[in-house]
This record gives C-alpha cells, structure tokens and sequence, in this order.
C-alpha cells in the first residue's frame, strides 16, 4: 500500500509540475486537453460489436451523456486554437467510420457530407489534406480568411500589417464550399445546423440557414476567457483575432494622440499612456515587448513631449512570467523588462477592472492595489464559445470546459486493472502492472508524455524512484488509489496545449485518417484493443513538438528546441525570423511578411491612426 | 446697347459651356468656387485706409455680412478637398496682416498664434512651407495622417493599401503641435475654437477643449453631398475619406460571400452582385473601373459559381460620363464599359434610395425605374461641413455654400465702371472698356480663365468675336447690363475645382505669402489697386494646370494634359503609374505603393473580408 501512495503521489507531483514547467507553447494559460486522444481513441475504436450496438443512438444517448460511458456517437478530435472547443467529430450512426460509406453503389449518394466548422489552423490544415473525392466537403466559418496567428502581436504595433498575414479560404481550398457564416446551433439529433450570416451584407429576412451533414468537425477554437472578471468584456481589449489586434494598434496611437491634447492634467497624460498587460503568457509577454518596441523605436521620437510618461505593467498570477518556458528564458525575460522599465507584477490576481484602472490583489500582501491604464490587454486564458456551450448544454456536459468522448484514461483504469489483474486479488505485482501500463501507454499519450519529461525509459522506473522504493521491487497496487491518482493525471496534464503547431498537426493526422478510412477496415495499424479483440485502424497521433519562442523584443528572442535546447538573444531572433517566414502558408503572405519587415527596418512603424 | 447685349449672352454661352467642357478634374461634380480669388484678394488687400478703419470690428461685421460688403475680417483662402469648405483665413484685428505682429518687440509674444483645420491637401501644403519661426502653428485634425487621396479608389479594391497611401502628420512636420481632434465650433468673436476628441479613447468629462488663434486657416475640406436625397446616407457608400475605401473593399467581398450562401434564390443572388455607382465624374467612373477589375480579375475565378450574375451600373444625370473630360476621353469611357458590361445610365436622376434598390427617373421619359443593388456607393459631389455650416450660420451667410468674403467680381464692377468711365456718360468706349478689363483682368483670375479657354489673346477679342460685331469698333457697354452678366459668370464658371492638385498650390501659395509678409509691406509686387492707391503686396495666385488623368481601368487610362494634349491607353496608364508614384508626399509611401503595384502583379488582390 505504501508504494501504491508512492506513486500516487509521484503522480501527482507531476502534475503539479507540469503547471509551471509546461514544455509547449500555449496562445494562453493552458488547460486540460484531451481533443487528440480522444480523437485518436475515436477513430481507433473501429467498428466492433459494442459500436454496433450503439449505433443510431445519438438522440438519446445524449442527455445520459455522463452514464453512458461506452456511448460512441461523438469524439473530440480536436486541433485548433482550442484545447476547450476544438476539433470536434460528431458522427452519424453512433460510429464515425460506416464501411457502407465507401461501399456505396451510388458514388454521388455514397459521398458522405463533411463540414467543417472554422478556418483556424485545425480546420485549414485538415483541409488543406483531405480528399475532396471521397467526401462532400462544406466550410462554415464567420472569416473567409486564414491567419497565421503567431505574428498576431507584431500586428498591434504594425511590424506586420494584418493582411499580410490572412490568406483567403477561397485560394487556398479551390474545391469545397465555403460559407461565410456563423454556426449558432448544432442539432445533432437531426444532424443539422443552423448557421447565420454574421457579416452586415446579408439578405433581409434570410439571414439564417440550415446545413445538413454527416461528419462535423468542429474547429471552432476558442475565445478569450475573462474568468468571469467584472468589467474585462467592457475595458480590455483582447488578442484573439485579427481585429483585436487591429483595434488595439489604433488604440496604442490613440492613446498618444490623447495625451498629447492641450487640455490634460499630468495625471491623466499618464494614465493615459499607461499600458497595462493582464497575463504574463507568451502572448501577454510578446506583446508588452513589441509595445515596448514601438514605443522606443518609434513613437518617442514622434511624440517626444509625453515620451516620458510612457509605463508598461505586465501581471501575472505566477510567479514568473513566461512559466511555462524554460527558467533562463523566463528569467532572461524578467532581467530584459526590468533593463526596459517594464513593470512585472507577479503573483498578483486581477479582481474587477473599470473604466481607469484595474483592481489587483497581491497575493502575498494581501493588499489591494488600483493600476490606472489608458489601454488594458487581457491575455490570460481561452474558454469555450457560445455554440460549444451551448451543444454542450444540449447533451448534459454542463460541467466540462471541453466536449468529452465516451472514453476517459480514468474510466478505463478501471478495466485495465481487471484486466491486468489476473489473480484477481485486488492489487497488482510488479510484473501485471508492469504489461498493464505498457498497453495504456500507447492507448494514452498523455502517460508516454509523462513518462518521457521524468526521462523514464519504462514504466516500472515511475514505481523505482518513488523514495524510500527504489529497491523495492514486489508492489501492491490498490485499484481504487492507482485509479484515483491517474485521474489526477489526466485532469491536470496539459497534453496538447492550444498553439497552431498541435492544431495543423491534428488537422493533418485526421484528414490522413478520413482518408484512409476504406484501407484501414481491412488492414488496421493501430494498437491492440484494450476491450475487446483485433487491432484499432489507426495509429495514435503522434505530437512532433517542433520547439517554441518567445519573442522579447528590441531583436532579442528566446527559444526552446526539441531535446532541451535553450537559445536566446539576437541570433535567435533571426531564427525567427526564418522559421515563420517558412512557416508562412502561402508565398503570397511570404512575401508580404518578409517586405513588412524590411520595411520596417526602413521607415519604422506607421503610426496613423486608423 | 446691342453690342452690350451680345457680350452678355457670349459671357452666358461660356459659363454654360464650362459645365460641360472643364478642363480640370474635380473630384466630384465641380461647383462654383472662388476661395482662391478671394484668398488672393484678401493677401493682396495691404494695410490701407479702409482696412485699418475696419480694425476691430469683426464681431460687429460678422451679424451683417452681407450688408456690409467691405468688412475685411474673414477671407476665404481655400484649397484642400473643398471648392465648398475649403482653406479659411480668420484675421484677427479686421485685417489678416498686421504689421505689428511683425515688429513686436517681444519675440515670444510677437508669435502670432496660426491655427490650421484639417490635414489635407490645402493643410498639409501650407504647413510643410510655412516658417515656424515666424508663427506659433498648431494643427487640429479628426485623423492624424494625411492621405493621398487620387488613390483612394485603389484602396476599393485592394490594389494599393489603406496604409500605403497615408502618411502620419508627425512625421511629415515634427516642429509644430497637432490636435487629433475635431474643431466643433468657430467662435470668431473671441477668437477661440471648441475642439472635440472624437475618437474612442478619451479622459472622460474631458472630452471638449479651446484652443486660441490668431489666423485661422480653415482648411477641412468638404464631405459627400446627398442633395437631400432619402435614403442615401443610410444605404450608400460614399468614398471622400480612407475609411469609406476600406468599408467599400469589405462589402464588395461580402456581397461576393452572401451570394454564394445556399438558401438564397437566383434573384437574390443576382441583387447581392448588383454593384451600382451614383455619378458619371472621375471618381464614380474610376471606382466602376476598379471594380470591374476586381470582379474580373481576382474574384470570377474565387466565386466561380456567382460570377456570371455580377452587374455594375453606373448612373449619370448627363448626357456622358466623365463629361469634365475631352470628349475623346469621355467617349472612350463609355465605349471601354460597354465592352466590358458595365452598364452606363446618362440622363438619370436618383430620386430615393432604400435598402434594395435605388429609384431612379429617366429624364427623356419621365419613367421611373428600380435598379437593384447589393451595394450602392454615391459620388455625386461635395457639400459643406457641419462645422462650417454652423459658422457661416453665425455670421449671417446661409445662402451660401461657400464662405464669403467681402470682395466679389460682381460688386467690384460697378467700382470698376465707375474709376473707366471717365466722361461719366454711363457707357464705356472700347478704349476705356480695354482698359479696366485689363486692370480687372489682373485681379480677377476667373476672367483670365475665360480668356484663354475661349482663346482670346485680347480682352477686347470678347467683343471683337461676338456675331454681327466683327467689324465694330465703337461700342458702348451700359454698365448695369455689363455688371450683371460679369456676376453670371463669377456664379458659374468654376475656377478652380475641389482637386489635390489645385489645393496643394493654394496650400504652397498661401504660406509662401505668410512667410514672406514683413518684406511685403515694403516692396509690394501685386497689382495695381482697383480701389485705393498703389500696389497689393503679392502677385495673384497663378494655379499652373498640371493634366488630368481618367483611369479606367484594365491597364487602361485617359489622360488630358496641358497645351490640350489628350492620351488614351496603356501607355497612359504607366504615365498614371510614373506621375502617381513620384508625387507620393513620402519614400516610405511611394515603396509601399510600388511594392502595392508590384504586389497585385504577382499575387492579385487579397479578398480577405476585413
């Protein structure tokens, strides 16, 4: 029993850890995500007897959604900007894979009617891959455009301009139908959706439209969370989109143009031209530097009478900024902002923010302190968006942030134990736990995730290290323990957190599943099943983490590279610099990117307001 | 009395056909402007005796403006975007130079508080010329950027950038203070303006602030005009300012998006891409132009499905479009759109305006037709400014479109009549008619305009042409006839009309006399005074015709340069690239307008819906 709370606790030290020592780069604070597995789980289910048996159950396996563990009308395939509303799948018949589908006599008929919700990087990457041939493809997304999110802070200041960054669904995807709209409500019981035109150009009266599919895959991403902040909505912006970052571009100049009115109080020139940042993430953290950037290189010398009221305040809940990067990126960040005059506030909760100032709370104080701003950014997290929320009300998962498949690590603890434990004596050996986790580690990723940051090579070394165990090599394994502290794990390990590289990875993996779907009945590659016989279709999804950087301005960058590597200064900035010029989707954007720069280089920052 | 006669219906015919043969481009429709007479009257005018008497009076002068014909408080200095609402000079002591500003023996105090409205053309031509060390400037602006506005219908259709044509004015002028706000009020009595920060970022309660003058150049320019037309301003497009260009380039793409939505029907489909253009002038056309290109050559090929129902109406109430140009041109125009679909509607006049469609009468049949349209944009001509609506209101001058000053050719002729009639016998003889024209000829730039556009070398060849008095010598002109036929003339012919190039020269002018005002005083180079003794300080304003381009589109343009030079086709159209390209006010704007060309060569424009 005392290993069995070793391991358990080794877990969930884990866990806690992952939280400040998280290896990939998050849009935002990351959360709970567990899209690509699920989405993995899906599509290697197959079509074995229990899918069968579930098949054309949707409409009322839904609202029991919570006790019908095994239902499998519905998967999170995930991808996106959202590890909350990701990539979604609902199926038709209870399974996603129907062999009719491709057997169908009728080729017209048997094509089977695929939308996809969103032009993110899921969405577009999957697109980008799948085969028009074999499925009806449909796009509904309120832009008709693409963005290359990465470079959306180098939009606030103007190092890059917006369009130079979106590139039209319409050039990129010739051959599928894309509507410019807006999906309000998903009816799954019917298989439709009702979409709407958001755009103000719309015919009068017929605003709304109905689209019928077979497969939804849903990539909706996410939307900035305001935690439910009093306040945040009506005086932060946010930088979530294009527009965010266009809106905030206008302000920052406003801001200047403002204080530089005849009429105005020294204080409020200052509060005017006080910036202040609500999250110390990456996006929180690139931003306040490109600001820094423009400031100093650009509007001082164009607004030399108020340069010196200047201040930029980041806050961060944490106690660094940047925590989820390495801690000499971390720290070079802190030592950079501080050189700068960038004012870091750590450990510090926002409780309310108004009109002119936000409401902090310093944790260890306790204090409350008023920081008056002219513009506030709010970048601490994303939720859900209203038409998941919604969906999600529909099918009873009111108490999730993202959709749920039939299939969680923590329920299926349970069958691994019973499987696994073959005297049935109600802890595992060393030996049983031993095969049993190697099974449920290619089922779940987020275990070989943990495995490989606490440089385990196997399993058994998760039981060796634990203190005081190291010797020890007989365990027992008490079920409900080992169950509950997996759980834990799966609750709290960040797998895939919401940044472009997993979402285009996800996308590109799923649409080679579709597309491969008529092969893989016959000559399935994935794992051994856990219940039941016979091997699943496919391979899991496998996350090639490419590295992340976080850009600090005046030309310095930091950046973590696969196997630990740690680069910062200026010569990573050109690595950058290179890796999003390739990066870019089109040679279109290419150029328009790399000539923002050189100009930049050139002429500065526009600073028109507009 | 015949002869007399003859030249009053030969000075009708000319103003008559100046409506439909103007060698300048206007921007819209060119109405009757006389800001640059009245400017140069105002600078020529001198400290005399009369001047001095009316010192001090402005407020009491204003209430009675039109009575009191002599008051030399206010001049109309014009330029910029308005022949309506152009540059103003307000003076301060009822005389705009006062040689005491210049002798002050303070040199702080003696700088004389110059306060410019607005950043366009006019504006931003006289502040990149005017002597700070000689006047304490100050700018007040709603936007903070100027824009090269021949380039505005570019901006449409993604051609050339929003950004790319705009430069901000603290980049332009570092040494003088701007205001980005908007002027709401003229308070000439106090000599105060009440300006109004109208953007959304703004210290609450703060909002409004005064700034003082001394000279007032008003040069704000002017806005769309509706005629009172219902429904326009709620329905249409207009395209007078950078926003108007990018509003216009979103609802092209989304009307575009709409159509291909799956519930519409083939009508409502057809309505969407109904692309209607209210006025034949420069502008409308090159917009149709724009547009047909954009359909054509970057959107058929992305909406495939709905490219066949896109119609573009242009609607004119003459007989042809772009009837400010040479007919050539003109006739080109129309033959070019007729080739390429755009429906051309001469003798329309646009009654009402709703949410589908536009009313519309044919003038030869009385008929009233509904034209459907997805998108209406109205470029019919220009009207005054609210703010200078409310000022002229003020001062008693709400007849007027333009603000007044208190010399105008019509009342200047009885004077001139008066000094020429020398044996006082009520008629002039063709020596002394000679005479005074010359002398009027001088002052009055509309009558040298007329001159050389009916191709007289000779005041005298008027008289000499006029049918049936060839041959006659002897004339004798009544003056009352002669005075009422000169006024027709200053009411119709339009000097110079609402273009950037006439504004520029005005701006350049006007400040050129500014700085050069204390040497003026004692080496005068104007002409001779009509009333008074000896010289007015400055020579006229002499506006130097530059040409005028049309392009209409497909890599094709019409072009009238001076000496009456008409070209028409691609090469034109380099010319247009060469010309526009080197009058960029920047190096910063000509590279992004170049890399803009260069850009749509390579990749298109971008259908980006933002």
């Amino acid at each position: 029993m005392r290993s069995a709370r070793s391991v358990t606790a080794l877990l969930r030290r884990g866990a806690q850890q992952s939280t400040t020592k998280w290896p990939f780069r998050p849009t935002a604070e990351p959360r709970n995500n567990f899209g690509a597995v699920l989405a993995r789980r899906f599509l290697s289910s197959g079509t074995n007897g229990e899918s069968t048996q579930h098949r054309r159950v949707f409409g009322r396996a839904l609202p029991n959604w919570e006790k019908t563990q095994s239902y499998r009308g519905i998967v999170l395939a995930l991808g996106a900007s959202g590890c909350l509303g990701g990539l979604v799948l609902v199926a038709v018949d209870g399974d996603l894979i129907p062999v009719q589908a491709f057997t169908s006599t009728d080729p017209g008929e048997g094509k089977k009617k695929l939308v996809v919700l969103g032009t993110g990087w899921g969405g577009m990457s999957f697109l980008k891959q799948i085969d028009t041939r074999q499925y009806d493809v449909k796009i509904i997304s309120p832009r008709n455009y693409f963005v290359f999110t990465p470079l959306l802070p180098s939009v606030t200041n103007g190092t890059v301009e917006a369009r130079s960054i979106a590139e039209p669904v319409r050039r990129m995807l010739s051959s599928v139908d894309f509507y410019e709209s807006e999906c309000v409500n998903i009816d799954a019981v019917n298989k439709k959706l009702l979409c709407r035109d958001a755009s103000n150009v719309r015919v009068k009266g017929k605003e709304d439209f109905e689209v019928d599919y077979d497969y939804l895959i849903v990539a909706v991403g996410a939307m900035s969370n305001t935690f439910g902040t009093e306040g945040v909505k009506e005086y932060c912006h946010f930088l979530k989109e294009l527009e965010d970052a266009e809106k905030i571009r206008e302000s920052v100049v406003d801001c200047f143009e403002t204080a530089c009115l005849p009429h105005l109080s020294d204080e409020e020139r200052k509060r005017m031209l006080s910036f202040v940042i609500v999250g110390g993430g990456p996006t929180g953290v690139e931003f306040a530097a490109e600001l820094y950037d423009l400031v100093s290189e650009d509007l001082a010398s164009l607004y030399p009478s108020v340069k010196d009221l200047v201040t930029v305040t980041v806050i961060q809940s944490g106690d660094h900024i940047l925590n989820t990067f390495d801690h000499r990126i971390s720290k070079f960040a802190e030592e950079k902002f501080q050189r700068d005059g960038v004012t870091v506030k750590t450990n510090c909760r926002v409780l309310k923010v108004n009109e002119k100032d936000v409401l902090v709370k310093e944790k260890a104080t306790g204090q409350e302190v008023h920081v008056p701003f002219g513009m506030a950014v709010w970048s601490t997290g994303i939720g859900t968006r209203p038409v998941l929320t919604k969906f999600m009300k529909t099918i009873g998962q009111t108490d999730r942030r993202v959709l749920a498949t039939d299939e969680w690590l923590r329920d299926d603890i349970a069958y691994l134990f019973e499987k696994a434990d073959i005297d049935k004596s109600g802890t595992l050996e060393i030996e049983e736990f031993q095969r049993t986790m190697e099974k449920a580690r290619e089922r779940y990723p987020q275990l070989e995730v943990y495995l490989q940051r606490q440089k385990f090579r196997h399993v058994v070394d998760m039981v060796k290290i634990s203190p005081g165990d190291a010797k020890e090599k007989a365990m027992h394994l008490n079920v409900d323990e080992f169950k509950k502290s997996l759980a834990q794990v799966d609750k709290q390990l960040k797998l895939f957190p919401a940044t472009a590289q997993v979402a285009a990875q996800q996308g590109a993996y799923l649409a080679a599943c579709f597309n491969a779907l008529p092969k893989k009945d016959y000559k399935p590659e994935g794992p051994e099943r856990i219940r039941g016989e016979g091997r699943h279709r496919f391979r899991q999804f496998q996350y090639r983490h490419m590295g992340q950087f976080a850009p600090l301005g005046s030309e310095q960058c930091g950046a973590e590279l696969p196997g630990d590597w740690v680069s910062i200064g200026r010569s990573t900035q050109w690595l950058w610099y290179s890796v999003y010029a390739s990066k870019q989707v089109s040679w279109r954007t290419r150029a328009l990117v790399l000539f923002d720069w050189t100009k930049r280089l050139f002429f500065g920052r526009d600073s028109s307001r507009m």
